[in-house]
């Protein structure tokens, strides 16, 4: 298997992370999204896929795009530890969390979002932060009930999940961005369980043979 | 079952779309997204849904919210017409299609969004449009892309799936937004031939009791 990413990227990270916990073996290609203008925009990857973003999973015949598209897919072609543990309705507490942060949050303070707001509409470097902070409250907030009302050792109760694999990458972020955690006492104490497990401590920025200082 | 939901949100939308494919009985529970500051923001509703946005599913003890959340839910639970045909690498394409919208698109033009644009930001109304315009052209162009490879009489192949549902909301947002469909031919075909599904023409938001003009 092969997958296309980018060391910093949320979504290549939440890819890695369910690669590692599947045991999958994948040859790990580096897409850099900001060197040459984006090598995301470039022909070659563009054919493979065309939002242009990372990442892709090349398996055989099979491309598939999309995090948590990849993320199902290899639960439903590579069972083992799954994924998406449990009945529907833990499934749908598990992806309903996931999208919370992966389709409320992630899409709002991506590179080509903060890309626009300086470019497009000359959003000062402050305005860029006050943004980035006005969503991070807003979904954390949310998060963190949704914490409460179902975590355990994990997000979702005591298995290890894809919900999991979606707050990982949005903490590091948001330490990235410098956002205060300190409002979000159960994220925080999920999160330092997650960070420590050995198949997402492998899957961290980095670690990754692209990665930068 | 109840749905809460909003006749113009293209969530809700893709929730009812996917109720009336499955022929499932529900009580739909308007939430009105503006009057009183937005009823999403009530403390009823937010114990339902941390995220105070909609649409929400109640299914007995179950309560679902994203709708691509609840449709995956729904699939598992009420088998039947599937949402999500075929094999392990058809429904990734599926959901990767589903995801390029739902979770690219919608999450950038939603109304908090452009609330945060007109207030926080001070953009002007043409900033706005240019912000919708940009959105829906990156968006709109890789779909194209995807439907000249994988539609068939819909958007993955000859069976109509998620990737439908999700596609038929954003064509009703682009409509009210005024955004120009000329350079999507394939995207127009498909959807013509979506429109006049019966189950996707009930789920229109004009035909919903909270319909306004």
């Amino acid at each position: 298997m092969e997958l296309y990413g980018y060391w910093r990227s949320s979504a290549s990270y939440r890819a890695r992370i369910a690669l590692n916990y599947k045991r999958l073996d994948y040859n790990y290609l580096p897409v850099h999204l900001l060197n040459d203008g984006g090598e995301q925009h470039k022909q070659a990857y563009k054919q493979l896929n065309p939002n242009e973003l990372v990442p892709t999973l090349v398996d055989g015949r099979n491309v598939v795009h999309q995090s948590l598209a990849i993320m199902e897919y290899l639960d439903e072609k590579y069972p083992g530890p799954a994924l998406l543990p449990g009945k529907a309705a833990n499934r749908a507490v598990i992806r309903a969390m996931s999208l919370d942060l992966a389709s409320e949050l992630q899409p709002l303070i991506n590179l080509r979002v903060q890309q626009y707001l300086t470019k497009q509409l000359g959003v000062s470097d402050e305005g860029k932060s006050a943004w980035l902070q006005h969503w991070f409250k807003l979904s954390f907030t949310a998060f963190e009930t949704s914490l409460n009302d179902n975590a355990g050792t994990y997000c979702v109760g005591d298995e290890f999940s894809m919900a999991d694999i979606c707050l990982v990458p949005q903490v590091y972020s948001a330490e990235r961005f410098g956002i205060d955690l300190s409002d979000y006492p159960c994220l925080r104490e999920v999160y330092g369980r997650l960070s420590d497990l050995p198949w997402v401590a492998a899957a961290h920025p980095s670690k990754q043979p692209d990665a930068e200082n």
